[in-house]
């Protein structure tokens, strides 16, 4: 489960934070939610965020993997609740398509294209966390119309200058 | 969405709450998750229980609608977990079973056994209320296998004088 905080001061965009709430090793998905539940309320409580967006999948492995990602999605959804921070939600594919303007882009051109919008050096080393703050900036993008037309121009921009990461 | 709160002291079982949160007229499916959050969490506060059980579906209309239901227990999980309240869960099937001795038993079979083990008067307007109650008596019974047993028992004996009830 990965997240990212952007930070908007003006019309400057930073990034916050950017991570993964390691599941793997916690055994039991009670256990698991508690630690999301957690995780996510301490990231709230230390960057006092304006807003919540999380990404809602259309279709889905089968009807009980979408039960645990729902409830995952829940308590990190309660976490904001508990805060009286609204949610929002986008669809995996416009949150492709406002970073990449491609509806249909790996991960790694999601990824590749927010290092170069928030200028972070290190690529994490697990794409959920990008994945995650690609939600945050789709939201950023969505409450500035005009800031999400540039971005567009600027996959292709970026597409020009590094041709190893189209297609 | 229905609840039940039950009490227990020494061997003897009561009912405390029942009922639904109603969310036909909420707007959004953040603001239904916000209702459900903050009902829950009022439950919580009010009863203070030491546990909390769920029913987990293995089957779903859609992905769609797993995801929602997924997140609609997320909210009230993580109330639980906000007050480190542990959490269980249970098969529908689990459940009837634990009720009535019959996995296949119906919404109302389930909700008349209900009613007599736990001797209320009015049964509710909502069986969501009623199916919410069994979760809670199904944990109960898991917690205290002899106690089960009877139930079991209790099922046949319940038919005999109630064999309306049947089929």
């Amino acid at each position: 489960m990965g997240y990212g905080i952007i930070g908007i001061t003006g019309k400057k965009i930073s990034l916050l934070s950017l991570g993964v709430i390691k599941l793997n090793k916690v055994e039991g998905q009670a256990l698991k939610l508690k630690n999301i539940f957690e995780k996510t309320f301490s990231l709230i409580e230390q960057y006092q965020p304006d807003e919540l967006a999380i990404e809602a999948p259309f279709y889905g492995k089968n009807v009980q993997s979408m039960l645990k990602l729902g409830r995952a999605q829940g308590v990190a959804i309660a976490a904001a609740l508990s805060r009286s921070i609204p949610v929002f939600e986008y669809s995996p594919k416009k949150v492709k398509q406002s970073i990449t303007g491609k509806g249909g882009a790996s991960k790694e051109q999601v990824a590749a294209m927010l290092q170069t919008l928030l200028s972070f050096k290190d690529m994490p080393k697990h794409l959920d966390a990008t994945d995650g703050l690609a939600v945050a900036m789709c939201h950023y993008f969505q409450r500035n119309p005009g800031i999400e037309k540039k971005s567009y121009s600027g996959w292709n921009a970026f597409l020009t200058e590094n041709p190893e990461r189209k297609g």
